[in-house]
């Protein structure tokens, strides 16, 4: 979400929320430095540095106004669910960024994957420990479901690499788990805290989830990187297939015939998704996206209209990243 | 511990610990298959097919003869920290058999270092899944603190690899962290379902688990390899400074002068470890573990009869992997 959306958001929902977004920095800041210095050095960049905050954004809003009761509490989950997203980066970075896949390793390299695995595995063990503080075994429940299912979903994309044969079900079904199910666990820890159903926004929370992942892959191919911020197609070079590349293999026999692997240089990625782009294919799968949102905002259960303009603008602020 | 003191640590706790063993593998077979084809594949040699099962030993029998009421808690919290300890030995595996340390990685290694760390993620979850079901927070609290001094043990090992001034008290510091937290958590969460205080086990626990990291090292070091299964000196290669060659450089100049990186064959690796035995450092190490174990069964709690003279089984069988 850019600025200006986050800054609806908070209009919309209320005062509450600028403070809650700053308490909830500190805390991460404060988990950064808080375990030694080697965990500073390694997880500060990726847990204090950066980040859209999201998915502590949903937790919040999802929650409504705090209590004096439930503000920790909230803060708790929203911090626990960053943490766990964090931890996925750091494991992220390590698998994806891995010299390896081209042919060698740096000593950098080398150094960086081990300190990164071991980072990670804090990062979520900090993530528990901080929810478990909460008291309450159903919100661990979630959190480890859900971050049970993004490792899974990793899984299943590395399983996938390459294919030739994903399906777009099984692609979908891989962003349920890689994606969706942690913006699910925000909205219900949020509903759990804010003492709501947790079931009237878990669909909500899914349903922007998978609709996030299908703009992001979108915006791999389609750039532009200075909005992406990285280079075009770098899901091609890992081997990753998505949904541009599966429906414009079912439109072009050339893109059909192509071997993924052969697919080892950015000139070469960024060729391809202009070649992806040229069938029309990045419209039909935005079209998916946004449908799935229109759902996400439709299934919305009846709210405080302050809430409920704010989850729609959250909802909003998924689709402005790709517009 | 060798099968026969298992046996015997079974003939003291009671009829009740063949049962809930038995379940515990039931248990771990069901979650290595449960959670996809892909999972199954990496995760069950590691969590299905092996191991000492000493962690959730020691929890069985801290919790004491189970009752209707706690017998399925029990099981759960062994589940979980057997399942911490593997997602550990994983994501060790990636970083310890990282073919990169010599040189050059091949395809296998590559894939096999991915999936690794993502099933290694999974196994992570799950223990928390497994244990919130237990629904008391006391336990995720137990547990997560643990995991999280596992990653910081492994991040002050990586920082200190290779290092030629690691002392004797961050070598013990790192060991509480690596191994004697888990051993303690396993304690601890026997105890809370056991109905006792989870201090009156936490040190007991701690002191065999670093007993145990103790010998572990000094194996390392002696073999014979016909016993420990691995190559001697496999730290050494991997630039792990423990206890024996601490020693040792404090009584040979020649190992003090020498630098670990130059040692990057098996058969280096080797002959150093005949060089650090042969200052009589491992009599002095393996002392000090036996020490800890000592004061492991002299610092025991006030307990019934049968538990405590298992409790004290398991220590001595910490101390006859050695023999």
């Amino acid at each position: 979400m850019a600025t200006a959306d986050v800054a609806a958001v908070i209009e919309a929902a209320g005062s509450y929320l600028p403070a809650l977004m700053k308490r909830l920095e500190e805390r991460l800041a404060q988990l950064a430095i808080g375990h030694g210095a080697v965990l500073a050095r390694h997880a500060s960049e990726t847990i204090a540095a950066g980040g859209k905050r999201l998915r502590p954004l949903l937790v919040f809003v999802a929650a409504g106004a705090p209590t004096e009761a439930n503000e920790a509490g909230v803060l708790r989950a929203a911090v626990a669910v960053e943490l766990v997203h964090s931890a996925t980066l750091v494991h992220d970075d390590v698998l994806d960024r891995a010299p390896l896949r081209r042919g060698r390793p740096t000593v950098m390299a080398t150094a960086g994957r081990e300190m990164a695995t071991a980072t990670g595995d804090l990062l979520f063990s900090r993530a528990f420990a901080e929810l478990a503080a909460n008291g309450r075994p159903e919100e661990i429940k979630v959190l480890s479901q859900a971050s049970s299912a993004l490792a899974r979903g990793e899984l299943l994309q590395r399983g996938d690499a390459w294919s030739s044969t994903v399906t777009i079900e099984r692609y979908l079904h891989r962003c349920e788990l890689k994606t969706a199910t942690l913006f699910q666990a925000a909205c219900e820890l949020g509903a759990l805290e804010g003492g709501e159903s947790p079931a009237g926004l878990a669909a909500f929370g899914r349903r922007i989830g998978l609709a996030f992942q299908l703009l992001d892959d979108v915006l791999d191919v389609s750039g532009p990187v200075a909005r992406t911020g990285k280079d075009r197609g770098t899901d091609l070079l890992d081997g990753t297939v998505t949904l541009p590349l599966i429906l414009a293999r079912e439109r072009s026999p050339d893109i059909a015939a192509l071997d993924m692997r052969t697919i080892t240089t950015p000139q070469a990625a960024e060729q391809l998704c202009d070649q992806i782009e040229a069938t029309g294919v990045l419209g039909e799968a935005r079209m998916r996206a946004l449908k799935v949102v229109a759902e996400a905002k439709a299934g919305l259960p009846v709210l405080p209209h302050r809430q409920r303009r704010a989850l729609e603008l959250i909802a909003d602020g998924v689709v402005e990243r790709y517009a």
